[in-house]
């Protein structure tokens, strides 16, 4: 059943399976000490300037601890925004695993700001405190929200004025950028971020991710840190060709771009329809709207998407660098009749 | 670079990789809950019985670190053989992520039994030492040996009369199986065993291991641990597929019977060569052998293995289940060779 | 420098000096297991009923990550208002060695209700997300203020009705107690708390708390859990001494009773005074009070408090066992001079 | 009941309860921000050098504890000897708190050499492995030996030479400098040493240790680690003072020396008595012996010690400051007729 539910519902890109079967070809040195991913590390190098190292992971919650982990002593925490990924989806893997306490900010947008994140900035004076030492953020944010160029230079600023380190959640970074029209390093090495969590598996991937390693020193240990915090892949070459078809042309870009374009057709097609109000910009791949809870499940019938905030009624509209234009259409015009038929109490 | 290195060097079997390209069949809900996967669960309690609550993970050191995590509270221990994976070659995962202390064992052949771990049992009385709580064996070996299934009883019941689990790290318990003759599951469910590490991709997967979790409540709250221990994940139709072309079948039995059959040809083939001396029984897919560092050192110019033992030239040669007769014939004969040019001192 | 920082500036109460002084008495074994160390049990059971198993630590901060480390599994979490000590001032000790994440809760006085818990309430059905299985309360709160008996019994019900167990931070417990007039069991056991960090460093010790576990099966294995988590005291009898001077009679209620009594003295006495706007109930020890910036300064120079809130101009003045109405007295009398000199902006 | 088990069974030395009670004297700021706290902090300063960063904290296991959350990232391991205080008694807290694995060494006498410790030296090149980043002995050992300076040299110059790094736990260490007739900086500083646990408890305190960093960086946020690590005592000036008390004049070496001496008598009052074995050197405050089960068992019954290997029939006779040469005397001759009574078989 395809839906609107995520972008980890969709299938693997074509290309992606199609390197996975091409690099079964013979034995090859296990744990990465082999050409495909000798060719995705400079691949990502590519993509994220001569400084970066890059190391493969399993997912996006790893990537993410291991940034931490890589970041943080034991006494220095981490500010993020109250819904960040890390703060509500993991687990508990931040506390649990990487040992760092989140300061978790309200936000409207799901994104942090200088203003937002000034009052939990450390006192190293005060020596009952952790003291925070990475201010996290997510690119594309879960509210499908994005950071401006200049909002990540000016977060990035803020946070080494502060003797902090940026980090980006970045499982949607292709569709930050291609929302942007800028280059992947654009959104990261030149914005001044510290580490970085790559995303790929809702890009088309069938899984893996991408731990990128800015600032100096933050790469020193991180290999022995990666095989003890579980994410060192014994037969490393099927997940570093998936990068590589990934990041070997454009098909990142393509994806991406694509997963966007069905967002924006989306959010058109329901533009004024009654009962429908769009609660944040669509910048990505999402689109999030607050509709009647008679309508959501009427919707639900038919259609695999997931309500956001019961309470509100918010729901959100995930799509995929698979969805077509057709299934975008055929989605907005159920919404629109099922809308139609419960409209939201008070009008939305 | 085909060789005897390791069989994480091999290839993905084709049903296998056919299987990885099957799920790639429109959307799925992510994270497992799916058909796929329950099928994969569904076959683990076929092999293992009903009992058995089944998990997938990424690799065989999660595996074996959420096992710990399961059956330990803080404060109690594993005794393990000083040769075990979990001991030598898990980069510290036992105890920075599990958070337990090791108690590592000298054993002559990598095999713990009732005398070896007597010495080890705790003292409840007393509260400064940690108390241990499971007896971790593997199965096969580190050292390519192989617990009979009165030994696997026996310790079994050792670690029950002593108020203790038993855990198998079975990264090649399909092997064992095998070796034996026995279902998989009379090397755990009917041995008494609490908890198990079931690995898959030295046996011809691309990626995936399943916790096999067999006493009474282990399986309580697992499933969130192992979404905190990094493991769960998105696309999981894409590792359950590989389980179900390996256990639908005799797929499983297959790889492991020829990677063991490939072992015995090559024991055969040097049995009795000047210079070589095997020093383990081959009881699975690995030889070891004590050959002069000359020797080694000719042979890996041509072939890929490790020496396991620079101090006492002890080399270990593996098969997987992609080695052919004629690699192990062409092997063997190059053994010989190298042998009988390199004469090891004193003569192995 | 006499003044109103803490309670914890305060000196050793002479009772409880002599009664270190009288253990010094010969040899004894070390670790609890002598007779000063069974007293001070047999008395937490009196004080706290025959189901309390109480454990000696060196502080609060360890008190409190005991209790968590006793009651969570890796996966469950603390639910806390956001003024709560562990959540500000025991530098990510909860997070980093009891694992734990801290739900922060907004309050106004620093006191959690079952309203502001129940959005908190865990999904069992949602595997992404910890699992919250405490409610920690702390009582007196860190400001100053009080549950009451009603409020103990409905929010113990509500963590017990949605599965949950409820913790108190009672590093004044005994203040607690003895503003509502009830007996130390009242405000814990008969409440139906199920574990209790019991303070007495701030009540007249030189060094000690206690944690009282409630619940069936907490205490399993917790003295190993003592020991692992650093607070087991070789030469314990010289702590368990100064819980029985506190204890045998009537000095915990006798110095808690003269600390509150000593706020309440001085909220009386600055009552109407012109500058001085106190901002919370005045239900324990504390008092806090807005006064302007150039108040607080002037009042400084010659008595030691803190600012509690810089962008509120809040400040804390904390009163001791050792605290003397005179003392109040002459504070009471700088403050009103101070705030008359300085008023705050807009009349507080 | 006084007797040879343990120094801690030791009462508090007269000069360190009346430094206590001297500190009773009026509020003081909590947290060490006060006189006796800076004296204690400048005192160990003077003993330890200039550039040694003295922090005081609650226990022995928390010292060491601390030590390697300082020393050690995640990835790194400690080398110790098997019969460590830190392998055998402090509850897997190494482990679960610091995060560290132990390679324990057997050795023959408690001390570890270069030659023991090379096998263990890490390979950074292997990335499954745990590195080893500290070597940590014990001065005097759990057997009651000694390191030489020379030995302490030569190991901390091995550590230094491969990378690692040179902890002492000094529980004993002021029997160590007794014992060799030097400074305490002797056998720390200017051996090469570059993290210290130094006890003081067993050495006349009521409680307390001191953590001394020498390596450059390595005090770099160590209060909030030590805040984190549940070692900040609120009332620490009662701690300071007991410091005080021992280092401002010369009573730790007075302690140490009496204890020293006092084992040396009796290891001479039972020299040649029939049915002892003395096993290793006594070059502390320990007499380590061989005697009977049943001559053990009969001077249990009026004498209060350890046996410390059932197996092997080795007991440990321990002397503290407060052993008298009349208890010596007394003992000694008990053990020489309990052994004529009972004479090991074989003749010990």
């Amino acid at each position: 059943m395809k839906g609107f539910a995520s972008d980890n519902t969709a299938t693997v890109h074509p290309e992606v399976l199609a390197a996975i079967g091409e690099a079964n070809d013979g034995h090859a040195t296990p744990y990465g000490d082999e050409s495909w991913t000798a060719r995705a590390e400079e691949l990502l190098r590519k993509h994220f300037g001569d400084e970066a190292q890059p190391f493969l992971v399993f997912n996006g919650t790893a990537a993410n601890v291991l940034c931490f982990r890589a970041m943080c002593r034991p006494w220095q925490s981490v500010i993020c925004a109250q819904t960040a990924h890390i703060n509500v989806d993991e687990g508990g893997a931040p506390e649990n695993i990487a040992g760092v306490k989140l300061h978790a900010v309200p936000t409207p947008d799901g994104k942090l700001t200088p203003e937002l994140v000034a009052p939990h900035v450390g006192d190293p004076a005060f020596e009952h405190a952790v003291q925070p030492r990475v201010v996290s953020i997510s690119q594309t944010t879960e509210l499908g929200t994005r950071y401006s160029l200049d909002e990540l230079t000016e977060i990035a600023a803020f946070a080494h004025d502060h003797g902090m380190l940026l980090h980006i959640d970045g499982a949607r970074l292709a569709n930050a950028a291609a929302g942007l029209g800028v280059a992947l390093r654009a959104t990261a090495t030149d914005a001044g971020v510290d580490a970085l969590s790559f995303g790929a598996t809702k890009n088309g991937l069938m899984s893996g991710e991408a731990v990128i390693l800015l600032a100096p020193g933050l790469a020193d240990g991180f290999r022995y840190l990666r095989k003890q915090t579980l994410q060192l892949a014994s037969k490393a070459r099927f997940f570093a060709a998936q990068f590589n078809a990934l990041l070997e042309g454009d098909l990142w870009l393509r994806n991406a771009a694509h997963a966007n374009a069905m967002a924006t057709r989306l959010a058109a097609a329901i533009d004024g329809a009654a009962g429908v109000r769009v609660t944040q910009p669509v910048q990505s791949n999402a689109v999030f709207a607050v509709i009647s809870p008679a309508a959501a499940e009427l919707l639900q019938r038919d259609w695999y998407f997931y309500v956001w905030d019961a309470s509100t009624g918010e729901v959100r509209w995930m799509c995929s660098w698979d969805t077509t234009a057709d299934e975008v259409d055929a989605f907005a015009a159920a919404i629109r009749s099922a809308c139609a038929a419960s409209p939201a109490a008070g009008g939305a």
